[in-house]
């Protein structure tokens, strides 16, 4: 924003999952105030048809206590472009590798608290193989679930998957590819 | 998940607008491990359509120095019911009070870090007042854009909006009401 100034960066938290920085700031009428980002790593979607279907995971969320049923989804390492993080969430988490990644974008995941951004990525030509699970993963029972792309908006709607980033990415690529599945 | 055993949970940072819990856990296998939880507040996000068109905000986002357009969004108090909460942010930050609202249901978030929720209403039959913006609000020039609704498809397609949580929640809407504005 114009005329709003940062007067200081600190950062106050910090765990292998993210940190969070004090920021000390002045608007335009020159009053000061304090806010908390929350700063995390970028991290992809990948959405992998194949023949009218999409393969999901179905993973357990310590956050929640349960398990959801999203989009393969991951951080981001340092220096990975998103499109190496793409591949490497694909195979890792469905045990899929794909010839050909689609980038259709990328949306803020988290605005009110975070600056983190998701790239959205279709993938497509898959070969299938064996997960290779980290251990939270493994443990949480983390197993790929196929579905036709025309059942999922009927899965969004009846609440089955209730994952705002999964919603999001798969719209994102409904608004673009759906002409080509009906 | 069974088998899965919390042995602690403390809050290890704590700010006015979330905490941090650290927890930790035994998984299946006999191993412990520590998890970063964010905790913060349940939201609403509202959905205000008339005659066609839906009613969505501008505001400065501080977590990415930019304006963002999104459908009104707010946290919910504490002992607030989120059909309460929705009048409150709708009147707040779009000074439209609305006669009928519809709840269309929740999804979770930002699952990999915290169990918050969003819930999602759709208002209807409304009139138009002023704005009682908070500061920040201010400071950040929230305005209302009113936007036909069958553009907004195209607004996230083409990236003018892109804010996760707002396509999800838009998505949400459309999947249910799409037929009736064709």
């Amino acid at each position: 924003m114009k005329n709003w100034k940062t007067i200081k960066s600190k950062t106050v938290f910090e765990c292998k999952y993210f940190k969070i920085e004090e920021e000390d700031f002045k608007t335009k009428n020159g009053k000061t105030h304090k806010y908390y980002i929350l700063d995390r790593k970028n991290y992809v979607v990948v959405i992998p048809i194949e023949n009218g279907f999409v393969y999901l995971v179905e993973q357990y969320r310590h956050t929640i206590k349960t398990k959801l049923i999203e989009l393969v989804i991951g951080a981001m390492e340092d220096g990975e472009t998103s499109l190496k993080a793409a591949k490497k969430e694909l195979e890792e988490e469905a045990g899929i590798k794909a010839k050909k990644f689609t980038n259709l974008g990328w949306y803020y995941s988290y605005k009110g608290c975070s600056g983190q951004k998701g790239f959205v990525f279709l993938a497509e030509g898959l070969k299938f193989g064996e997960q290779k699970l980290e251990e939270l993963e493994r443990e949480g029972e983390m197993k790929v679930i196929k579905v036709k792309i025309s059942e999922v908006e009927e899965m969004i709607k009846s609440r089955i998957i209730k994952d705002a980033e999964t919603i999001a990415s798969f719209n994102i690529f409904m608004l673009k590819y759906k002409s080509s599945f009906n």
